[in-house]
């Protein structure tokens, strides 16, 4: 059942024998359907005397509050086939909104906003801090947060000339900083020890008591912990995570990264710290996905070709640009298995700034500091898997599909993934990317309140590793620090592609 | 059980391997008692750092929603001892607040206010039609309504030397109008036909969604119908009239009549127009009841012995010297039965202004338009009680109380009352006055939940009579008309004070 639902009422106006107020007439027309619902004071303001002006034809919005039916609006005549919800997806850089509706599950129009939150800082971090030791500043970060919001309303409200803010309810996925900064809580407990945030699972709000300017409800996705904040759960409702019989690992990997593995019978999330060099942003030529970026490798030889996004002169190398990269570099024998350059391999490397460089395009150089920064990153990805599935008992054969979410996970090249180690070595189609799951799962929930359940399952049930703290986990990354890894016969298939570049 | 309660938690401070979120850790620790709670937007942001400060020794207020259980605060250390709760009168003229000890259900300050809608209107009508026409006033007549409850709240915590701010529940009974005004809803249907309001049950609502700064809940005493209003439920639940065994009358008399009648078995409830001759105001010497206002009359003869307010030379008369002036002339044959000035029976009458008049002061004079008006309004009283008893089959004998409502059933002396026919002639000690029933209805809610059920059951199950539109109504209302009544053998009292007097 959708998380917001409207009916059309064709109710008998009121005379002196019937005289029960506007609330109750309508409360008791949806009493069969819904139980009893809660009308609240906005709604109490719509009434009069718009049901008698149409003559107590009018359709009810309902939203869903975890308990029972809120009235979320009232309007007159029949709009049924008007009936909308919003599933938001909000990052700490940007904030995606989408507008579903709920009648068809289809998705009408989808915008994207960077978060107001960004002009108190670009590092999460600078802005937990700025926060803590400044109430004003949570404020106005909480507020910037909300307008973002709004403004993403109110662009699809254009964009559909349809007034969103008579939607019925918004769903939203954020990590757990975000789900603080939202509801105006200081996030510092989310990176101090013992890691206790102020709350995980708000639950379900009326937007107003958020700030908005919107008639339903809001329910925000509940976190496991301070780092598999509601995204992570939105993403394993996405993938279906939560009900497969087959267990699945999803690996959310940026400058954290979060694991999950599991079937509808367990699950075990995980979260530690893997790096920026993901995100492009310490690899010195390193750039977004945009025009100008290097975004696929080819290497033969001394012969670089590149695909550049916008098929514009190269300006740098963006994130699956460098794992192509680093996958030719070592098929070419230009990078040995611990991801060191051969001097001696390619006339493109030579010693730059103090340490040797591949030169990929006119001034444009790989550094060896590059190759270290990435291998460090991938090498916890990894390990963080490892890590996992030795604990569990598992296999790499047992595990049905690798899930690798966000941008990142949708341009690599998986066999280049494999490559380098991020990826194991299993069959291909099983190596799927998971989009932007945190946004998909929000969908799922506003389609389907069955998987509100799911959400609770997941965030109660959940075994959590934080990998800090495990002892051993030095002992394994120390050995994915080689490409693919120490062990080449964990990775039969890149033995055969190296050989065969030799053949 | 009280609709606020406060419990001190001794609870187990965060630990990497314990990380739940500081909401769960406080909702865990009250689970056995209260089941799942709900943590509002207000508490949250409230929790860090003051858990950790206390060291995990809290006390958490707990106000009750009517579906489950609301965490509105959260304080340091053991402060269960200053749990205090909040009970409203909202009148349409004067606010009146009560601060109770929750701990013990004493009343530790009371205050009362002038309603700030009066700056709208002193008539209720002619808010209402103001509000009705311009919505901008409706919200400045909700704001005025809210901002004198504000006030009350905090000139009762300068007088406790305490904040009730941070009170779990406030309890507001009210007419059906003046529960619109608080909602800031259109009131223009409870006077207009069909008389289907906007709502009769809002329930609970955040203080916060009022406007009210207070970190609890409130619950509106729900209204029967357009003009049994939430005051009268409450006051069935004063007098313990849905619990009583034995049938009891409850009348509140002013410029409209509510009626009721009835045991835990059964109950019915009525309103009409009375007139506003009670209240004093159109008696042309009528005054409050105030300082050099005449509040009690004795007649012998020529002789008249006035009781004045303060003791200072009579200015004019209140509601009680008016009953005791009205039954005074007829007990010495200055009225006759049908309520006319006899000219010659007394030297005191005198033909004024084109009528005749009773002279009881310095030039202080009450009028036969005076008398008349005051009948015509009791009669009205006595014909909604004739009326309904007619309507059930009840006779006097089987009403063990008769109470009347407000300050004006407070001071009228009883024997008068019953002369003049506004009371039956029953015995005495059964007609009671009633006092702030509203009020003290909402104080015994605020202190036992389980009358939740006793006012959803009164609302429900009542029936209910528009004497207006009674067809025998004017005929009874003409045998009323008369002192006691044109049938003397009604008032067997009455007759054997007469012929005292004669004696």
């Amino acid at each position: 059942m959708k998380m917001s639902q409207k009916r059309y009422l064709r109710l008998q106006p009121p005379t002196e024998e019937d005289f029960r107020d506007s609330a109750s007439r309508i409360a008791d027309g949806l009493f069969e359907e819904f139980g009893k619902i809660k009308v609240p004071v906005h709604t109490l303001r719509k009434l009069y005397p718009l049901c008698q002006k149409a003559d107590w034809n009018v359709t009810a919005t309902l939203s869903w509050d975890g308990g029972q039916w809120v009235l979320s609006n009232v309007e007159a005549a029949d709009t049924t086939r008007e009936n909308y919800g919003l599933a938001v997806d909000l990052g700490s850089t940007t904030i995606v909104m989408e507008a579903v509706d709920l009648n068809s599950g289809e998705v009408l129009a989808s915008q994207t906003a960077v978060n107001g939150q960004v002009a108190f800082g670009n590092e999460i971090l600078s802005r937990i801090f700025a926060a803590h030791e400044d109430p004003e500043i949570l404020e106005a970060i909480r507020a910037a947060t909300v307008d973002t919001i709004q403004s993403l309303i109110d662009g699809l409200s254009r964009e559909l000339n349809h007034d969103l803010r008579y939607c019925g309810m918004m769903v939203i996925s954020g990590n757990t900083t975000m789900m603080h900064f939202l509801l105006g809580l200081d996030a510092f407990s989310v990176f101090m020890s013992p890691y206790a945030t102020v709350t995980r699972d708000p639950g379900f709000l009326l937007a107003r008591e958020l700030g908005l300017d919107m008639a339903g409800m809001v329910y925000i996705v509940p976190s496991k912990s301070n780092y598999v904040g509601g995204d992570i759960t939105s993403g394993a409702i996405a993938l279906g995570l939560t009900r497969s019989e087959e267990i699945n690992v999803f690996l959310d990997i940026g400058t954290n990264g979060e694991l999950l593995m599991g079937n509808k019978d367990f699950m075990v999330a995980g979260a530690g710290a893997a790096g920026p060099a993901l995100e492009g942003e310490v690899i010195q030529t390193g750039m977004r996905a945009e025009p100008g970026a290097v975004d696929g490798v080819k290497i033969r030889g001394d012969q670089v070709e590149l695909s550049v996004i916008g098929n514009v002169a190269p300006k740098g190398i963006c994130g699956s640009g460098i794992v192509d990269m680093i996958a030719e570099l070592y098929l070419e024998d230009i990078l040995d298995f611990r991801g060191k350059f051969n001097p001696e391999s390619s006339a493109r490397v030579e010693q730059r700034e103090g340490q040797l460089a591949f030169r990929y395009g006119d001034d444009l150089w790989f550094y060896q500091s590059d190759v270290d920064q990435f291998i460090a990153t991938k090498a916890a990805a990894h390990t963080m898997v490892e890590y996992m599935m030795q604990k569990i008992g598992l296999q790499m054969e047992d595990v049905a599909h690798f899930y690798l979410a966000g941008a990142f996970g949708t341009h690599i090249k998986i066999p280049s993934g494999i490559t380098i180690g991020l990826y194991p070595d299993i069959p291909q189609e099983r190596i799927l990317c998971a989009g932007n799951s945190s946004l998909i799962g929000a969908r799922k929930i506003l389609m389907d309140r069955s998987l509100l359940e799911d959400a609770r399952k997941f965030v109660e049930t959940t075994d959590y590793i934080q990998f800090g703290e495990v002892a051993n986990f030095v002992d394994i990354m120390s050995a994915a620090q080689g490409i693919p890894h120490l062990d080449l016969n964990r990775y039969p298939s890149v033995k055969g592609w190296k050989a065969a570049r030799k053949a």
